[in-house]
């Protein structure tokens, strides 16, 4: 564990800055700038040390998976709706983040929290080990986080990830606890739900390495280019306060108070 | 120009969505998580087709040039700042983003406002250009956006960024256009004024035919990752509601009232 | 005009804090949580002294106003987005009042900004004056912010303020630029736009010496409470991740990159 | 428990918006804008009924108490630094109710969670009550929200709350069950560690019969004023981009990677 900061002398070990010089965990940013795809630099910045090539192929591809999906999620909603009051691209792109929570992009965090607590370490005992943890969920009526897609039945990027993965060597104990876990959902309630491109990340960066609680951080870094075509798009194409809404109200509270 | 959107029908160019399928701009996003760098599909996303291997490369080192600057820009004591008061790591980005203003990452996009209105398609006019474009400036009291750093006397990120400009054969107007503006500030003021990596950054996007109004965008997608980085150090690593600040209070206001 | 800050000094004018003891603006916040207020307290904070009767009466007035204008609003449907993706009650707020700018409540300050220049202090001047900006704004086919309702023919929130600001003779040259303003837009047009809310608040500020500049910061602090009672009522109403859109989508974006 | 929406029809108790009328909780806006304060709107807007006159002055007391708190709370230092990146008012708020968290008036929800958890019906309980809070919390090593504040050894906004409240007749069982807290805190410690402003606002508004989940919305509607007045002072008084930190920084990271 590091020191902590004093309110005189901050520390850090992200990045020295010097005239002349950046570092970035250590790597001068220029060479990064030269020898690094951004995605690598991402991974240095969240990890502290540069991707091999394995795990630099993996990590472009959890950050495209996630770059936009369309006019409906809630990040997309929120950022256009900053946009339409008259407000700049920085703005719109904060809100579309700040949607960005327990139930948007959330499952992330949760589902690799999971794995790093359960994924056995034995190959043999995953089978088991989902098994319970299903049931586990089932008695204390929790949903796992990570598996099934409002839109999609099979997630395409789930699939293309975990093939990604596969080549690269890198699918070990939590992406097999991750399918075992989707059988273990089946066997326990008769209907496949199969695991969603959330899960799928999440069961990526357990096998990096990363921590649990930086789930939402690559989300973040993901969607975020997303919102900004979106911001673009509505200032660009749509007047401004345009009605956002096309749903009838009702008011049910009380009358002439 | 598109047709805009009605109430009950929204239009958009960015993203298909239908069951199991995903296209970014026409593009099958798990082709693009195959064959692509995240760069790439931020290029795409915020452009409309994929870049050609030169504009990837471009496209990854400026991103990367800008993923962090240290602790002590606005964006990352604002992250900080949020973390610190108790609050969630997408609630301590957004407000990163929040500050990206006119002042802090807005020389992108003001350096190719004026980049893409100046800069002319004969090579042979550019340093009489620059030379009018500086005398203007002057003559209205107005700062040429996108040179000078106030850590850097020359920036390391613009001096890469140009290098590899150059190596791809994308050094075109833009890129002659800035170094027409810099030898012309240092003419008229007697300084050398180096372009920053704002400016090397607005310099490439114009190369690349991106839209001026995009400039924050790609400091917002560069940053974000930064910004994550940040917040994660400062949960980890420092204790809640640390004191933020350092400096002597004077209250000069009104005595009594 | 007062001094700046230093680096190791900041200075302010609004609140000394001294251990046991906090004035607002030179005046002892239990002496005020005592004998005013909140509104006036709001007053003191944005202008640096009490207001008088009247003046606390318009100021309530002016902030009850504008608490909240159901679902529609851009604000509303951004704090309602940010808790349905599962995020705390400050998070959503913050989203809503990112909505709120040029196009949203904006036409607070925009409407002060001109009656603070235009408006005579010869009362005998202001129909002259009053016509010759309305030719003057159609001649730069400008749009005169403040008048006119999506909603309301009458807005009766103006209707109300104006009766108010009347009973406490602070119907000076402000309201009277606005009300010549409303006939001249009529005489010009031949349709009655009759003031809305935020034109009545603008007149309201400037009659009470309000800088116009703050004029988005009235509508913030009287929205934020309704936005508070949004995100609350959707938190403990809805369900999370509810489907927020009920519009088709259409794309029309390349095919096949 | 009212019917939740659905996505063609939302549904809601806060307001009715209908051509030429506005009606807050069952009562008409304009109304309210003649015969009551800005802090009973609030209390209507948040209750769904309005306050008793004793409510409505604790109400007015409780929003007036937290107004500001000066240059150093996490919230001041974020609307600032989002003002000096060169960012509008509206961002800056935004930015500043983004500290607001556990940490940071968080207290509030905190502490009127437990007292509305724990607080005996029965007077001649509270003391026992209290004790046995004190003991567990102790054993769970938990800090009580509420109590203690790092500048002020007595909160004077704390005093002044309760004074008001005993005046109206409205200190009832929370109260008397904050108070029996710091006795049982003193007890067990040998130190005394008077209840703050949160603590204090914690218990008026369990008094008043709101549910401990709005404590932050207090904080929030109480505290955007002076964040609206931070913003300003800073916009028209600092120049931008001026220095925010004046800490020394130490990279304790990797070396060379």
């Amino acid at each position: 564990m590091k020191e902590q900061s004093s309110n005189s002398e901050w520390r850090t070990s992200l990045t020295r800055i010097s005239p002349g010089k950046i570092e970035i965990r250590g790597v001068d940013v220029t060479r990064l700038m030269r020898e690094a795809t951004f995605a690598d630099g991402i991974y240095l910045m969240l990890k502290g040390e540069l991707p091999t090539p394995a795990h630099s192929r993996v990590m472009n591809a959890i950050l495209t998976s996630s770059i936009d999906h369309g006019l409906t999620p809630p990040s997309s909603l929120a950022t256009r709706t900053v946009v339409s009051g008259g407000n700049p691209l920085n703005a719109a792109v904060a809100a579309g983040i700040l949607t960005i929570g327990e139930s948007h992009g959330g499952a992330i965090e949760e589902c690799a929290r999971m794995l790093q607590a359960e994924a056995p370490e034995d190959a043999s005992a995953v089978v088991a080990a989902a098994t319970v943890l299903v049931a586990r969920y089932r008695d204390e009526k929790k949903r796992i986080s990570g598996f099934g897609h409002r839109v999609h039945g099979t997630d395409p990027r789930a699939v293309a990830l975990f093939e990604i993965a596969a080549e690269e060597g890198l699918d070990g104990r939590y992406v097999a606890m991750a399918r075992a876990i989707e059988d273990a959902l089946e066997a326990a309630s008769g209907r496949r739900l199969p695991i969603n491109v959330d899960g799928a990340i999440a069961a990526m960066i357990s096998e990096m390495g990363f921590d649990w609680r930086l789930g939402k951080g690559f989300f973040i870094a993901s969607r975020t280019p997303g919102l900004v075509a979106h911001a673009f798009e509505e200032r660009t194409r749509e007047r401004p306060m345009r009605k956002m809404t096309n749903f009838e109200t009702v008011y049910d509270g009380p009358e002439d108070g």
